[in-house]
């Protein structure tokens, strides 16, 4: 969803506001947060942009929230304060001089602010932590090799002293996947190990450091014959919302998905190979394209979550660059229904899939209308004469990509079939507004927050058959909460199902409350049959359902292969339930 | 390859001649083999089918092997012996006892004509041993399980006493499989164990026991309106050339490739869920499209040749059946390298893959134009006037599927890309030719054989980069024993490579010159950079090379989760080196 405006300022520009029409404007907050203040941790993105709610994406708030220009007027805490706290290292100092001569004294850090910095994902419960300059758990002491044998030395270390070890790369974890419950340390790949390694034209694969983030490895590819030397400009194929501040290594540890995964897959699929440290020793898999050579490491690797070793380099497919060929495409459905049927039959279609294809639900499609300001409007005077009325239509949205006659084949096909399910087409318009804000997002969140209200995101997959039981049943528990927007869509499809992602903003300050209201959201998906993650994976948030989930058996199997990797269990400890 | 002619006869019929245009004819066995014999047991498929090779084919033999018509006066050991020698069981009759009392009397067998037989694959020195009547390791004991309820009792018993478990689904195995070095129980799954579990249409979804063959699997679904009161007709898209008499559940465990992979997936990406039954307990995966719930346990038991446990039920993918919108197409191109890089262009086009695609390289295409009766005829003259020269000339063929204006758009892609690479198009032709004849040319081994001749294949995986390299490597060794002919074709195709599979025919009656022949191709596989296998699987043949290959830690990884599911080794012993 594309929910707000954007704007850049400079870190000399104060607090300013902007105006609404009709309405008295809040004051958003748009300088940079203070220097090694909590802010800086918890603030999404570039610490010079910001992203605040959309005149029409107020009123939506205002109105289902039952909140008054009244709940405008004061800031909750807005966490400028520095982290300024004592908190001493637990590690042995003898340790921590051995891990110092590793790396040098310039790629380790014992500052408070550092450790709590590189322990902190995006969860919401993170942010309201930080905001209210709470410290949960931290590691010891941040490192940040500088190549491969840094990182074989520091786990070699960590495994002698039994040192707890943890990874970070992009930071944006959503599931606690970066809290240290028993210190030790947090190991940064991003500062150093984000090299390009090899690039092969003719294989179409790209070795890089695992610590790469998402711009630079787009750019390296979409560039490719300046960058590389290549004949032509590839894509990685792989946007995940968090695109810009992840990590190519995070993507793949925590099987991500791109927004585009409908055609290219979800990052597990882009994977050729890795290379891992862990406790055990090195181990890299081969690159082939296919082999009959037994179960497959490289396979039982992905979505390891750091808890078996530190994944340090990775071989991805490329995929040639076609910007030129994409179209892009958009339809009103009467109902959500209907239009999921669509959905279906496109992705059994036989006929490939479009890059991006979305399904938003009635309640998400409302407040697109609002937000986009259309409601009320001549579209909208349209659509009610067609029948597609507020509260049950169902927006419908996506892209096609590749070469130019599949491109054309696809979105043939995907009218042919909206058409026959009741689906206006509404030219590319609402696709071209959502792609423009499509990494953006999340800066509104921190806005959001500014006065206590919480906007957060629960997601799962699901079968076909299963579908609508799921959304019901989950967005019943959610909408329990009074006053509550619950907004759902599809964003991910296979010919066997699709994901469903929750947004849901409330108001509620106290984070226990919320900590239990965000469980109760797991429980229902769980309950209702989702599985607990389609792209966030599972660090700590999922871990205390994965047993029930999974059931002993496959959870026996992940806990050999963590006793296997990692005997002491020092990696990650207490991720994905191990 | 379609290079024979088929027959059928009844049992009533003696031993007849074909006549071969210009030669003597060599006298082929059409009848089918005794009962009980060593025959019955090696032979291929239908016990009254033949296919005996093409007047063009056996020139082709004649010339390369330097063969005379006095060659094909005598055959060889014909194995019509009866299985009579006493092989005493070496389970405890205690142990027997408590078996025939899980799954009854007549679902147990210690006759060692059906231990032979259900310890014996279709490796070419599985036949050269039972054709000189030799037995070597078989199990103790045939089981017949009826259901997972005795799967569950057996594996129980035998995990208790610590009998070895070995599983039998269709026997194509050409890995050593299903050897029982150890003896123990052989446990047939395609006796009973063969049932529809679930069909779901809304997910495209089967779920059958793992002893399923191919045709009944396939035939369930191409009529599923019939059979499963489906809307419409689906099929399973793997077609593996052991397809009539391989099993679902061996398809999966020995990570199968079909003959139209390249579209539809190796048999590793069509399984959703799979259920096992190991010495550690049940193990059932979840039937999600995509979950990001850590390492999947449903991945690392792909491959596992029941080295893990025994599988007993899967739910696969199924695809809309569309055969009305096949489109065949074959093009010769002036050299194996423009053919190679035809293909890659096509595999990176971003259109989309054909359904089947193959590129035979200039000796494969040889004996093809032979056996086809094309050599010297009017195309062959066309072919010389356009430079398409015998000896460097290859032939590629393929199948487009899907919605309509996909295969369209796939085949009109393909010939542009044919045409820029100077292949000529020769309409779909040598493509129904060999479509004609796909699943029929193991046939042919057991003629070929009756008069010493070998027929073997070895196959592997690789990347575009290495793929010249390892054609010449390994036929390099292949031909490096004199008067053989080796053809070499890619068939499942990738936009990072592809495989190539080679068949080697000589004559050699020697069991042990044969083996060393056959490591050393395997050696030379594994040195020149291939995969030890792309679809065969390990089994025991490949299982001395698993160490090098993959690499000590990938092993070790392995041995990790065998050693949890299997503590007391009993499940195949020595499959995929374990």
């Amino acid at each position: 969803m594309n929910t707000g405006t954007t704007s850049k300022q400079t870190p000399d520009e104060k607090m300013t506001g902007q105006k609404t029409t009709g309405h008295p404007s809040p004051t958003w907050i748009e300088t940079p947060p203070k220097d090694n203040s909590f802010r800086a941790i918890f603030k999404w993105g570039n610490p010079e942009a910001f992203k605040n709610p959309s005149p029409g994406f107020l009123r939506v708030i205002q109105r289902e929230l039952k909140l008054s220009d009244m709940d405008f007027q004061r800031m909750q805490c807005i966490g400028n304060e520095p982290v300024s706290m004592e908190k001493p290292s637990a590690l042995d100092p003898r340790d921590v001089e051995v891990l110092r001569d590793i790396v040098g004294e310039d790629n380790v850090s014992a500052a408070v602010f550092d450790r709590l910095k590189f322990a902190s994902g995006k969860a919401m419960e993170d942010l309201m932590q930080l905001r209210q300059g709470r410290v949960k758990d931290i590691c010891d002491l941040v490192v940040h090799p500088r190549n491969r044998a840094d990182v074989e030395a520091v786990v070699g270390v960590c495994h002698d002293r039994g040192i707890s070890v943890h990874v970070y790369g992009g930071g944006s974890s959503v599931t606690f996947g970066l809290d240290c419950p028993k210190g030790g340390v947090t190991l940064v790949m991003s500062t150093h190990m984000n090299r390009l390694i090899r690039f092969n034209e003719t294989d179409q694969t790209i070795t890089v450091e695992s610590g790469m983030m998402g711009p630079a490895y787009e750019d390296l590819l979409n560039r490719a014959p300046e960058t590389l030397g290549a004949d032509k400009a590839y894509t990685g194929g792989h946007f995940p919302q968090s695109f810009e501040f992840s990590s190519v290594g995070g993507w793949i540890t925590a099987l991500g998905s791109g927004q585009a995964s409908s055609l290219y897959g979800d990052a597990a699929d882009i994977v050729v190979a890795q290379e891992f440290i862990t406790p055990r020793g090195r181990v890299e898999t081969l690159a082939y394209p296919a082999t009959a050579t037994g179960p497959k490491v490289n396979d039982m690797m992905k979505g390891s979550e750091g808890a078996f070793g530190v994944l340090v380099s990775v071989t991805l497919k490329v995929f040639e660059y076609l910007p030129e060929n994409t179209r892009k495409f958009a339809f009103m459905f009467p109902d959500f229904e209907s239009a999921v049927l669509a959905g279906r039959r496109i992705s059994q279609g036989r006929f490939g899939m479009p890059a991006i294809f979305r399904i938003s639900d009635a309640e998400e499609t409302d407040v697109a209308m609002q937000m986009y300001g259309l409601e009320g409007g001549v579209l909208d005077r349209i659509l009610k004469l067609r029948s597609l009325r507020p509260g049950r239509r169902c927006l419908v949205m996506g892209q096609a990509e590749g070469e130019c006659g599949f491109a054309a084949n696809v979105v043939r096909n995907v009218k042919k079939i909206a058409r026959s399910h009741n689906g206006m087409y509404l030219t590319g318009y609402p696709m071209r507004k959502w792609y423009h804000g499509r990494f953006s997002d999340p800066y509104m969140r921190d806005a959001l927050n500014d006065y206590g209200i919480l906007i957060d995101t629960l997601e799962c997959s699901t079968t076909w058959e299963n579908l609508h039981h799921l959304h019901r049943s989950v967005r019943a528990v959610v909408k329990a909460t009074p006053d509550t927007i619950c907004m759902t869509h599809a964003s991910h499809f296979y010919a066997q199902g699709t994901n469903l992602y929750f947004i849901f903003i409330t108001r509620m300050a106290d984070i226990k409350a919320f900590r239990t209201y965000q469980q109760s959201i797991i429980d229902a998906i769980e309950k209702a049959g989702g599985s607990l993650s389609h792209h966030h994976g599972v660090g700590r948030m999922m871990a205390p359902w994965m047993e029930r989930h999974l059931g002993t058996a496959q959870m026996d199997a992940l806990r050999a292969l963590k006793t296997h990797f990692d005997p002491k269990g020092i990696m990650n400890p207490g991720s994905l339930g191990l």
